[in-house]
């Protein structure tokens, strides 16, 4: 496997945008981070955020929402974007993802809120009290594709590097915790190092922790917020997703995204439909 | 003091809006809800949370985001509202709240995305793992008021009933603690009950958590997001809050708020700039 790097590897490819002038961008969605008919909400998100990081005057997403209305589908759509306000520090800006049905009428997939930075503007302190996940080193962690039948790997697993902590895959066995805890090794398959639009994709890419619980279904995302702290360091980063709530039929996911200077780089939080089986 | 009911209180027509066609509604910002300069964050949410639940067709908020844009004040106001999608479970909505400034332009002030839907339909599954927080009893806690010179006293403190945990409060004392830990009861100060909107208070109602690591400076909400999870039984509520990464400039707060009934009723994040004192 070559080594890509930031700027040239399949996940800059497959969230490219092309403008179109006024803050409308042309986008196409990849077949490859597909996992059943399913478009990975967190690669729909990171190709919103690069859309947002062109047309807002800062870089970086330091906290962006997405809610999640219709399921995407492989193949081209359109990527409005509006800007709400432009401040010094901050600025604020929505996007809304869209695809032509079969009759050709257009439908929103998903609609987006953030307010973005400049990472690298921030001062250096650090005050964190949360500890970094305990995690297995990578080399003792499961791939996404050991053990499976090749013909049956959702192309998604071909695109990531995912390495989950033994711990929290009984559910692959037939023998979940009970616990709602999943816990891994992010990285990119083409050995690309992390950004802050890469980190978008790393808090939605783990199996849901509803498996862990017992639960076989669909979690579909309701609603995705995630909060980017710093820019990642180079290699892979740790995530460790928990939820505390499942009631009603429905569950938050809570997720930490750890660097290899045990920086905490990231927080999301999720709301998602545990549908039946 | 007379005992209000959901509807009848301060609370109520505080944040009551006023149907001015086509999903526009007029409101009201109350001086009764400010802190120094500001308007509570949390009241503004509920504000707004009231206005989106009349222009979409379900009731309760289930996710709701706000962008804290520029500094509201009391005075008129008006709501524009959005209908991005209606389904059947969940509808979503955005949202802006907007007021004039002293040359009569239209300025915004917060903007909102959500989905709704009817915690009434949901089914009465409950696997919590959260515990709730142990807090002293209401009667040993320290109300928002004690101690304080009765002119120097904050507006809001007079509509809202909150009784902060002893262990919370060393900063009001010179002493923090040293953890990003808020906890306490709360309750609206006329008696009247909790319901979803009055939730979205809760979780921005506590002092923030800032204060007991040691920071005495302003701590700004840039965005807020509030998962309501269950109708909350009658009764104040018990609010914790807590922060793990406060790193360059930037913090979360995380709110859990558990009824009467020991249910987890809300759960909130939002991102916070911590500013020099």
């Amino acid at each position: 496997m070559t080594e890509a790097t930031i700027g040239t590897s399949a996940f800059d490819r497959d969230t490219a945008v092309t403008a179109q002038g006024e803050g409308v961008y042309g986008a196409d969605l990849s077949a490859q981070w597909t996992i059943g008919h399913a478009v990975n909400g967190g690669y729909l998100l990171a190709l919103l955020g690069r859309a947002l990081g062109d047309a807002l005057p800062h870089p970086d997403p330091f906290t962006i929402t997405a809610h999640y209305l219709t399921a995407s589908r492989p193949g081209p759509a359109t990527v409005r974007t509006t800007a709400v306000r432009a401040g010094r520090t901050l600025s604020t800006g929505a996007a809304s993802l869209l695809q032509r049905d079969e009759d050709g009428r257009e439908v929103e997939r998903i609609r987006v809120l953030a307010s973005y930075g400049d990472l690298a503007a921030l001062p250096d302190d650090v005050r964190t009290s949360a500890k970094p996940p305990q995690i297995p080193p990578y080399e003792s962690c499961l791939g996404a594709r050991d053990g499976m039948d090749p013909s049956a790997v959702p192309p998604i697993t071909h695109q990531i590097d995912l390495r989950l902590d033994p711990a929290t895959v009984g559910w692959a066995v037939g023998a979940p915790s009970g616990r709602g805890e999943m816990r891994g090794w992010f990285g990119l398959a083409d050995g690309r190092d992390h950004d802050p639009l890469s980190l978008l994709l790393a808090v939605d890419a783990l199996p849901p922790t509803a498996f862990e619980l017992g639960l076989s279904g669909w979690v579909p995302t309701v609603e995705l917020t995630v909060h980017v702290r710093r820019r990642p360091a180079p290699g892979p980063v740790r995530v460790a997703v928990t939820t505390r709530n499942l009631a009603g039929g429905f569950l938050e996911e809570d997720a930490d995204v750890w660097d290899s200077e045990d920086r905490l780089v990231a927080q999301s939080r999720q709301l998602a439909r545990a549908l039946p089986a």
